[in-house]
């Protein structure tokens, strides 16, 4: 049944890059979406397809009824975009000021809406419902996916999916990985506070940069020996400013830094490490300090069964000449919060613009994608759709891996 | 014949008074004291002492011939004021908006002026000749003591003697001290030269905070392991700057810092010492660096025989109720300079103001001293002159010391 | 096929338990395994199989024609002992002082010995050659896969598999992992040479001490910063030996470490790193001194292709009832070398005796295997063979993986 | 009249050289000089001077009533040997095997016993009392001098002179200093506890040579920013051992050093830093430790105007050429207890041997000094007794100083 659907996807095309042009022209920063969810909205209205609006904040969740009872499959895509002046010189630059799809969210949602609306002309063939996730703020924690969540859009929903189209790999690609994928990336602040003094007297402050020193030394231990050396974990401190004249002691110190771990368990300790050593440091040296910790997303964890199952169904979709395992990215997303509720598995599908000089990483001014990977995208998501859904217990036997 | 000038220089002491508060009125910023000098040149014009001007800058020095043969004793009165504001309720209040003399060289020039016209009454019966060396910018490295002696005003000098009028102790307290007095006082800065990048990718990075952290912790060990414990020195980080988000590693970051010692090889061995531990610290991180010391005035080292020779005149000196041993100062004086070249002692003129609710520290918007204490001081330095000229060889059994 | 050689098997169990158990009572320690090898022949001898000894040493290599042309399949069985004192109190306890089969290499021997009984016995229906690898000296560096290579034990060989039998793990669970699945185990030495002397005089010495204290707290950077966050590392020092008065400053300290890896890229990094940090560290203090790296073997990594193959026939192996991914081992194993010059993988097969009491580590002295697993995994390397050797071309279309 | 007594102790030098040379050839360790105190006693029967033993321990106390009221002098030689085997080839090489007098307290003991004789004999003239103060263990705290001040020893003293004989200045000078000379000298243990575990599983541990090494690294703070730079203080650790196999994580790691100061209050303040900073460190680890602090000594502390007078009256003394300031000692003396009671100076009387390959450093098995360097001593010490008493009060005026 794919294949039927392939067809109608190839014919839609023009119109996917039509909305993600659009799209890419008129973009809203996260949690000010307001704008993109309403033409979300009106195209499900156009389609007759029931919608429900401001889901936890600007979500949009649309829902296809099956011809047939099954399972019930969400599709997400997020549809915000990112305070960044558009540098491109492409006819659909961003038309708003220091505003710019720079991470390919114009992309995701023009595949969803197409692809949602063949799956609508062919829902009487559908083995279940398919739900269409429209996730505003994804860039900016503590993002839409929580509460949209919270307000419902996980419902009888079975399973999840979602790829992310991936400028830094041809078109062409999909890369997968079980279990986590994406980092949990924290971020934590930690004021010194010492005692000022002359420079020539030493013995009369307790020294904040001296402690702050120590602490950044101490910090290099969480990894290098309290975390179990085959789990991942970063601990980076980027910020460290005691901004005073050369003939004081600094009063106090501020450091901020960065924690990506990819275990929840290493996530919970470090984070109590970090505690431990600063208490034990500033102690050390009769010092105060304000220790916040503040958590993003969690890491995306892809599910074992629904990633295998993800691996044979790409490897069919015409246009995929490669399904390769991804390496750990130490970026967050929060699909991961889909996934801590319900099976499912988040993929890359490969994006890289043609033309190398037009290469540039995500979140920079001139980035851009290679329009065809909507395309892949689409497809590779329609045949997770169907036949996820004629496979109605997904065990390894069955599915053959 | 001390006395006889002690009962003039209390005859003068209104006119001490008067002219450190219009000194006081008009001060001066270090390198800018051309009416200061100018006052002080015509004072000597009027008195009809051989005087020149414009010494290493805007230095004066006046010479008082003595009746007869012997040794040339040089007094010295620096005479620039602070970028300060004055905040004292006053009659002789600041009337330059942001300059004030908050270091007492007001204090110093009408000592040293009237203790001239004194000496130039008496001249006839000094056993050899007087140098008043009215020295422009101690405030402010390179300083003018430099210039001064470059442009010649310690020639055949054979002795200098110097005081500071010091609001920390009380008036009739004379403080000495044999060998060093006061720190040389140094400044460097160091930035490192790392390599940023992702605060999740390290293995990408050179982290230059990380770097700058083992710096501080590194430099630790010159005071600690590197340094004669015998010897007193300080070397303090005031200043660490690497001001980043929280999730980038950090590309660079700057440290300031200072260096106080009393030992002029101790002082060279650890501008050494710091430039190996940087050295050392970037290479094992494949870092650069910029490393950049500045020498301020070397450490005051007062002379032993001089130094206790002031200490048995002081004693003698009316109004000096106590001379005691000076603990070392941190602070810096270009003095230091006229006694790497001649003998002389540097010493300490208890100035404090006799109210309490006036005192405050030198710098301060509110400073000021307790104009009693320019005749101790003027008295000591007189009987200084005196007794040394009629002293031809400064030995201990002579001095009786 | 498989079928007809487990059957075989399955009769053969006593002969396979009574050779592991003569093995047992006549251990002999790495390089010294000159009887064991000489029972190995003769088994060969007497089966009329061909075979090879002093292979490298002691090692011995025998080669089993198929009845057809096609793959040559090799499997690997160690045979080397421990130099530990047997304290179990069982009928085939060692025979020999000191001396044990601590790490269930008997069972290796043993099992690799009745599977070419059985293979040759069908020697007509394989498509290929096997050639059995019966390997000394794995339990101590150089190990004897490395030499046994080199003397050409691999010609004409396509593939490798080897399994170790793994008392932590219950019978009838297979261990596997694609890629790396055990660490590259290295050694260190550093000797700091400073300058010993007086407690109290630190500024005329180097302080060793001090000196190996920084280089431990610098070497954490390694995994902290250096290290791709994804890879796993660990670098530890183990001994820090400065033995002197309390009133001396040490003249040198001796640090001994290791370095576990998985990956060579990083195990050559890390290596450098060491020489780095330690070279500037000295630097820092004008510090001599001697670092020594010796590696062990290389990390034990599978081929992917070879392992998922083994993943799938082991799942049909009777006795099997689990496979699963093996954690990473931090442990070494000189199988790595085969892999590093052809295809193959190497597993676990779960061996832990059935009385909770009788499960001791792996080394214990009163270690032992439940003997059931033999039979286990002399069927999973039959059935690679077969399986292997049945199918030309491994690829995934194939395998159906 | 210090000529007279001077002329008198020439007389006595032989037996002052006897003296010396049987108390050489029958030393006796520190707590054990049974033998040399009753050697002293029966010296002072003989005399018909009033002694009183075992005062504190073996500690003996002359005292001498002068003719005339005024004030009480005591003067203070120890009389303990060193577990040292002289090594020397002299006629009075020691008799006892492995104890020598190699730091020349039978020279201390002969310069008292014969200045003794000749106070005694000249008993009417003196303008007061003197207190021959024989102590024994000085070499091996808790020393002697402390419980012979609690058993009376100093009652009604008002002065104490102490000399030591030094055979790193030659005969002729004589070495003061006002204020702290001798250094007081700690020991200090830690032992870490961490929790050992296999090099590869750092996670597992608690890293005590990792904790051990950080120890070290924040110990050097003390120094460097807790004590006030104008103190000299020195913090070592001579000893760091954690003995183990290269592939273990250490379980404990034991430190042991020396504090050195010339300050009760730096002391006091050492002590609580270290512990703080062991307390700190550990907690960071989650480690335990035992920490324990070895008091020895006090500093010696010479009064002001006692040494003073001291340098006075030294330079006087016939065959003294030189009084010169002597270096801070990191060396300890319990002479330091004296000190705490009551008024007094410690001098070092030059008694390097006249050939220079006879010179050899305190506590060498080849020790030896001038013997004329006795005669030196005791005529400074009977000058002191002398002159201080025909002062009455010692005063800055009266003394001329």
């Amino acid at each position: 049944m794919s294949e039927v659907l392939w067809s109608e996807l190839d014919a839609l095309f023009p119109e996917m890059v039509e909305i993600r042009r659009y799209l890419h022209m008129h973009p809203e920063v996260s949690f000010q979406e307001v704008k993109t969810a309403g033409y979300i909205v009106d195209y499900y209205n156009q389609l007759g397809v029931s919608v429900r609006s401001n889901v936890g904040g600007n979500g949009v969740v649309a829902t296809i009824k099956g011809g047939h009872p099954g399972k019930t499959v969400a599709l997400r895509a997020d549809f915000d975009a990112l305070p960044i002046q558009d540098e491109k010189n492409v006819p659909y630059k961003s038309k708003v000021p220091g505003v710019m799809h720079a991470c390919g969210h114009d992309g995701h949602t023009a595949t969803l809406l197409v692809l949602a609306k063949v799956l609508h002309e062919n829902r009487e063939l559908l083995q279940g419902d398919v739900v269409l996730i429209h996730q505003h703020a994804e860039e900016y924690a503590p993002g839409g996916a929580k509460s949209m969540i919270e307000d419902g859009c996980l419902e009888n929903v079975d399973v999840i999916f979602g790829t992310h189209l991936w400028a830094n790999e041809p078109v062409g690609k999909i890369q997968y990985r079980v279990g986590p994928i994406m980092a949990a990336a924290d971020r934590f602040e930690v004021t010194i506070q010492g005692k000022g003094g002359h420079g020539a007297q030493p013995h009369k402050t307790k020294d904040a940069i001296v402690i702050g020193a120590q602490l950044v030394t101490n910090v290099q231990q969480i990894v290098s020996r309290k975390v179990d050396p085959v789990q991942s974990a970063v601990v980076s401190i980027g910020s460290f400013v005691a901004d005073n004249a050369f003939n004081v002691i600094a009063d106090s110190a501020k450091l901020i830094g960065t924690v990506r771990t990819f275990n929840d368990d290493v996530r919970t300790q470090i984070e109590a490490d970090l505690e431990r050593i600063i208490h034990a440091t500033c102690l050390m040296n009769d010092a105060g300090y304000q220790f916040d910790y503040y958590r993003g997303y969690p890491a995306v964890v892809n599910h074992p069964d629904e990633t295998n199952f993800l691996v044979r169904i790409a490897t069919d979709v015409p246009g995929v000449y490669e399904v390769e395992e991804s390496p750990l990215q130490m970026g967050g997303e929060d699909f991961a919060y889909y996934l801590q509720h319900i099976k499912g598995t988040f993929f890359y599908t490969g994006a890289m613009p043609a033309q190398p000089e037009n290469v540039y990483p995500h979140h920079h001014p001139k980035f851009d994608i290679d329009e065809k990977a909507l395309l892949i995208a689409a497809k590779t998501l329609c045949s997770a759709v169907i036949q996820y859904q004629e496979h109605k217990d997904l065990t390894k036997a069955e599915l053959n891996v």
